[in-house]
């Protein structure tokens, strides 16, 4: 099959299910955080996923290829990233299955029918408003600065798109922690599981992985710490599992 | 000079400033959670700090011996454990410096000034109700259980009481992080800085320590994990530390 690529455009392996994705260096690629939310989320066989702000579509690609799903929807507002997406999906035979709708989160509620959907994934952009950046323009600041939506729309938008009991898994960073967990309370997403990732066992953590139910009862797991490195350029196993080495 | 002790009470050292506590194990004797809450905890030599739900003193104890501070005052409602505290601060010569005063946490709004505390520490019940107790009277289960007061009492009196930009220390179990936040964030006493007590680097954790500031901006520091033992039965060195061995 023949790949159509563009400009810097690059195909990388994923190590899971032989599945490829186009990534373009120049804009954003997908970090840890994204392999992290889909080795902290699970899904069964007939769930209904969808992803808000996926990008290059990574978190849907490997949610299937670890729990099949019945069908996944990534949400992306960049045209050129959403493209990507859907070429990627069509290189892995996958166009069918996951359906990537280029849109912005903040008017998800409307895209879809209110509770249609098992699971909501979300790794949004972690920094608060845009001060200081050169160009709010750029693909990499959209991904990582609250430029097009906040924390409180993805959370509100949420909440409209999930079943009773429906599960919403969120990355994050831990300093934001106090109103990650203040606004999923306030949307009725229950914070029910927690885990914390330290870069190192004696380092402060720079991540948190979230899970929440939609109309879940008051009590949260908070699981064992994750570490990513046992020392400089050495991953500990459980993360060399999650990168299928 | 002479201690007067009452029925099985016996004196414990604290290993630190050679201060000595009452105790007597019938009762509810101290855990780790206070000895890591003043560790996790700080308070300035010209500070008033006033521990809720004190039991025998042993978190204001800790306090001075480690920081000083102004003036302590230990609050608490069990007469019992109350004038166990008092004999205890008379035997260390603190009876002028650490006040302890006999009354209900849900009262503590009225029974002090409001804004007149630098400085609240707690060590609270941690269980919701008391469901299937045999004998709620008991001096161990109104300890343990929100039988007198809850998490929103203490919290609610904790926001009274402080000064603008006083800090409130708690110790909790992670199963509450949810509403502990939640609250806070309602009675406008930040989260400002977290950690999590793992009893092993590869086990859940089974406490939480936080400090909240009272008007603070929302921006929460997650510090390193708090990890106690090395191996079954050894201390990791901070723990060691902690208990000033």
């Amino acid at each position: 099959m023949t790949v159509d690529l563009k400009g810097n455009e690059r195909i990388d392996e994923l190590q899971r299910n032989g599945y490829r994705i186009i990534q373009n260096p120049e804009r954003f690629c997908f970090g840890m955080d994204a392999v992290l939310l889909t080795g902290f989320a699970y899904a069964k066989e007939t769930d209904i996923l969808l992803d808000l702000g996926t990008g290059t579509g990574i978190i849907p690609l490997l949610m299937e290829a670890k729990y099949g799903c019945r069908h996944l929807v990534g949400l992306e507002i960049q045209p050129e990233s959403a493209d990507m997406a859907m070429r990627t999906m069509a290189m892995n035979g996958l166009s069918e299955k996951i359906e990537i709708v280029t849109g912005d989160i903040k008017e998800a509620g409307s895209l879809f029918p209110p509770a249609s959907f098992d699971c909501v994934t979300c790794n949004p952009p972690y920094m608060i408003g845009n001060h200081g950046l050169v160009n709010p323009q750029d693909s990499k600041a959209i991904a990582r600065h609250e430029i097009l939506c906040t924390l409180e729309d993805v959370i509100a938008q949420t909440a409209r798109l999930l079943k009773s009991g429906g599960r919403f898994f969120l990355v994050h960073r831990p300093f934001r922690l106090a109103q990650i967990i203040t606004l999923l309370v306030e949307y009725k997403l229950e914070p029910k599981r927690m885990q914390l990732v330290y870069p190192y066992v004696d380092k402060e953590p720079n991540m948190v992985l979230i899970e929440a139910v939609r109309g879940g009862k008051p009590r949260l797991k908070v699981e064992k710490p994750l570490v990513i490195y046992k020392t400089a350029g050495e991953y500990m196993p459980q993360i060399r599992d999650l990168y299928g080495y």
